[in-house]
């Protein structure tokens, strides 16, 4: 079941390979890309305890001179501060532009090593060893790193592609249960946005809110249909001109149900989950697609135990005014994506605030 | 004697325009490239001074809601902070991604604007409007932004491309004498590298320490021939992957000279100064290029009252040493650019370390 994906965009082409095992492969893929001696692993202390030496190991074991970086677990460490730590460390090993950032970890920990290998010596190597399912099926691929702003998510950031994205499924057995719900919440994503197959398959499984009730196959294909998936759009449109704003569906609702409640209520899956519920919502409002359709959808969100009402005590005008801050929005006015069918969506920025405000009412928690 | 230069890119490419008086054409040029409607104009006191109502009149008169961010004068405020100021007002005037960041200022400013361009919502536009003479033929085009780190200059940054560099000759009558002369080393540079043409023009006539002596036409050749040069090499190789190492010539030895005296003894074109002298004796000591060729590049860089000698109290194994962190050292080995004749280089990494002591222990003050 080894199967690699090809990203292919202008600006040069990379792997995402997956694989049961892949971590002790890592050194000899490394290798066949030609890197300069040097490598720094980035991590956090709770992953780096579980793998950091396998992932060292064999990045040695293949002729690299390898240090590790540990940054403090958690979004809240997602700062300026932190690339710092990994500028400070870069220095003191004297890395050169040849030399690798690899990270490993969640997105937190891809989206903060993928932005200083972006930006020190203005761009170093940088390889995606993801361990969350969230980070393999979405963050570690596309090229998005960034840091949090004091007053707002990802603000600061750069589009830098990794040389290679390498997912060892296996990982996931010490993945909390709330964070392997997060990545499914993407994974629905895919399949309401681009792949009605992806959708039909977690449909058919009985239970899929723990990695236990998953079936070896099926992770293999959701793995597999959710990073072609990305891979196909971010390949088509790398720095978000048109088509790659469709993998923010359920997330300009969900951004801001994130942001007002301080990151703390739900994690982004969660509110990803609310927002797809959201979105659906207003594409029937709109008449774009039948009801049956937003069943199926609420039905497998619900089925992946993740929320499907607005946290308690948000406000629904803080929501429609939190949309006017979002990084989406062009001349003031808010992009929606919104479902047609599933498999399909559209981008609009015409959906009326009224509809807005309708929809979040019905979703209130009571 | 308006020309347009285009830089094209497999990013994509842009236009350098020069014309007399250009300040007051920014805003319909910025109105051609289609841009979003919120500018945020990047300068310090200094030069905002004189020039800053003419650039926010003419975009404001072309239908762009201007502000301005200033920033205080000087290298040593090419640092995260500045960055973190330019976000501030970016956040607080609710920038999008089509909106544009005006750099109006020489190397600093621009490096910097170019840079928080390249992080602020993962990318926003950007256009050059470079002030010094050294920004003009150098600094603004190309794409490299960046800041300086605590312990080492231009550590971090970004390749990231503007979408127009606008030059007004007419504003370098209020460039102080000694920054006229830091650029007029970057242009004798491209003589030496790229354009024997523009060496002879620059040797034929008779005073050019200050813009007085220079003739319109002289200058209007110096800018066009400049800009050609860093456009047509970095249109070659944008990421520094060959080729584009060629404009670090006089770079290899300036870099170490200008950190071991702390950025406060010499300036950036008298270090660049320095090492063309150096690297031309190690060009002739390697009989790369002949001792006439060597004299008549020394003797330009006196007539441009440029130090030819290394600063007192530098110590040469500080400089040997101080080669070792060099950007451009790669596996450790250092990188230098080497003339063969005039107006053409090759890169090597085989100069043997006697060779640099012995060139750079000729050039001690007395
Ligand atoms: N760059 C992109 O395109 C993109 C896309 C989506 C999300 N993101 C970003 O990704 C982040 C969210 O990523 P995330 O959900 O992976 O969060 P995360 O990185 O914080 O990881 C979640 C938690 O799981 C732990 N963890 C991860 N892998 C583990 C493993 N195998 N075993 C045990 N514990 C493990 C982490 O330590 C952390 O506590 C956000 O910052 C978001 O902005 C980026
Ligand atoms: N990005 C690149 O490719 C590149 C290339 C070369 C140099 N640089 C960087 O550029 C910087 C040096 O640039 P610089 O030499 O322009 O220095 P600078 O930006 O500090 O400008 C020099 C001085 O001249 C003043 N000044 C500029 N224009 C003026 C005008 N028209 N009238 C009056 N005063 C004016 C400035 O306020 C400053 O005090 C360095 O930080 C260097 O690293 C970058
Ligand atoms: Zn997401
Ligand atoms: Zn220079």
């Amino acid at each position: 079941m080894p199967s690699a994906i090809a990203v292919d965009l202008p600006s040069g082409s990379y792997q995402i390979q997956i694989a049961p095992g892949n971590l002790d492969a890592l050194g000899s893929q490394a290798a066949n890309l030609g890197l300069g001696k040097k490598c720094l692993v980035v991590s956090n202390p709770l992953i780096f305890k579980h793998y950091g030496e396998r992932v060292l190991n064999s990045l040695s074991q293949s002729g690299f001179q390898v240090q590790s970086c540990l940054l403090p677990a958690g979004e809240r460490y997602k700062t300026a501060n932190s690339i710092q730590k990994i500028y400070d460390v870069a220095l003191e090993n004297r890395l050169e532009r040849s030399s690798t950032l690899v990270a490993l970890g969640g997105g937190v920990i891809g989206d903060m090593t993928g932005f200083a290998a972006a930006t020190w010596l203005r761009g170093i190597n940088f390889i995606q060893v993801p361990t969350s399912l969230l980070a393999m099926v979405d963050a570690s691929i596309g090229g998005k790193t960034g840091i949090n702003h004091p007053q707002g998510k990802n603000l600061i950031g750069a589009f830098y592609q990794p040389h290679l994205v390498l997912i060892d499924p296996q990982v996931l057995k010490t993945l909390p249960a709330r964070e392997f719900r997060a990545g499914m919440a993407e994974v629905i994503k895919y399949g309401v946005i681009w792949d009605l197959d992806l959708f039909n398959q977690l449909e058919a499984c009985p239970r899929i809110e723990q990695l236990r009730y998953v079936s070896e196959e099926l992770l293999a294909e959701i793995l597999q249909r959710s990073c072609q998936a990305k891979a196909d759009v971010v390949s088509q449109d790398e720095k978000e001109a048109g088509l790659r704003a469709i993998l923010n569906y359920g997330h300009t609702i969900g951004h801001a149900v994130e942001s007002l409640t301080g990151y703390r209520v739900v994690n982004h899956g969660e509110a990803v989950g609310i927002g797809m519920v959201a979105a659906g919502a207003i594409a029937l409002a709109l008449d774009l697609w039948d009801k049956e359709s937003l069943e199926r959808q609420n039905v497998l969100i619900k089925k992946t135990a993740l929320p499907t009402k607005l946290p308690k005590g948000i406000e629904i005008e803080a929501i429609v005014d939190s949309l006017q801050t979002d990084k989406k929005v062009k001349d003031g006015k808010v992009r929606f994506i919104l479902p047609t069918a599933i498999g399909k969506v559209e981008i609009t920025d015409k959906v009326p605030a009224e509809v807005i405000r309708e929809v979040l009412g019905e979703m209130r928690s009571h």
